[in-house]
């Protein structure tokens, strides 16, 4: 039994998520910008369990937005994988968030990323985060 | 709590997957052509509870693939949205089956479609279809 | 040499797209969603030698949505292969237009598409066609 | 007019590629994981034009991957843009090269990107690099 939106750790997220047929390439491994979906997903989940929505921000005309990431591909995952999508938060900002975050199977890493995140207003000028996430960093 | 590969029904398959980021475009609503994602997903999570798994047909040289397909699109998905997703077997041929699936939310029908799949071999030749989905037709 | 967004014929649209790793899946051939995006292209870049721009329809509030669609999946594209999409008008309605597509390689068919396609409003209530593409049907 | 697998440059590679729906999300700009795909086709088309061919690799058994990347997203890109994917050799290893990549829409820089990849067997262990791809960085 899985919750569909992961779970919050002491301190930060973990949410398992399934490889399908979309997520491979002819190579017969899991195409690398794939990846990305996944640590997307694991954020967008950690943010949902700390009580923020997408939706609700851009009624706002609000969005996260990424700005810098730094990825290792250490191993590489297949169809019907479960995997296990690791966020803890880094660091924060005035403006925006830094996330360690992980894809692991198995117990395997297969994955690692630095992702730094913004979030802008319709303009594309930053915002301030909200106090949800703020409070994760204290 | 929601099993990650979905349920078998009495006669079927239920998948509960969340609508992400990925799955939007600017329109603000889900692409079209990823509800094709969540279909797949449906039958994938539908094959695997009955046993029939893509890595081992893989190494037998065998693979699922859509002949067929018919699709209305009958109200939008939008971001954050749990989507149910609903796989019926309607009929069995010598070398593919014929799938009747829908996408709901809140109990409303987003996409319903009629799918014919076939197994293949390597070569694109139609391979006989493995029991355990010849069995769902009885 | 190919223009970039491909070119007008007497009756309709051709567009040449290269497969890329992104669009191919462990079955080592083309995942079955991505010809929707491929026919999708091919529907933009025909409206774009119309002169109907989806920012400009976006700026009114307006956008083109998928309401139906008949395909048949003929025969697999694979990594490095030239498709050319053929867009066809076929019937237009009050808030409809109807398109028969085909998406091919050395002159084989490989995906044949009959689409509904509407334009709606944000609310998602039909909107009346640009003149532009009412005019492609006389 | 644009070529299709764009074109050599005196040390690198140039190639044009359009920004469809399948690219945006709801935010109303490019999703970030889609701007890999844009700098894999980059990668992809400059390989083609120095002779190396996915699909030859694969009869090998070979296939490249990326395994480290390093992305600064400056500015987003938005549905209809024409994007310049730029790829500039930078150091070759015993079994990877590294390249800096970039995105471009009218001049201005939206991605810079620094890519490790290797070619890997199906066991997934290093192979020597192609001549042709030797040859780019004497």
């Amino acid at each position: 039994m899985t919750e569909l939106a992961g779970h919050l750790m002491d301190k930060g997220h973990e949410l398992v998520q399934r490889v399908y047929f979309e997520d491979t390439d002819f190579s017969g491994r899991v195409y690398h910008a794939r990846y990305l979906h996944f640590l997307e997903r694991g954020r967008s989940d950690y943010l949902r369990l700390l009580g923020v929505h997408h939706r609700e921000l851009a009624d706002e005309g609000l969005a996260f937005v990424v700005r810098h990431m730094e990825l290792d591909f250490l191993a590489p995952a297949a169809i019907d994988d479960e995997l296990m999508i690791v966020s803890t938060p880094l660091r924060i900002g005035n403006a925006s968030i830094v996330l360690e975050q992980s894809i692991q199977c198995e117990g395997r890493r297969l994955v690692a990323a630095e992702v730094k995140v913004a979030l802008v207003d319709g303009a594309g000028k930053p915002a301030r985060m909200p106090a949800a996430v703020k409070a994760v960093f204290d």
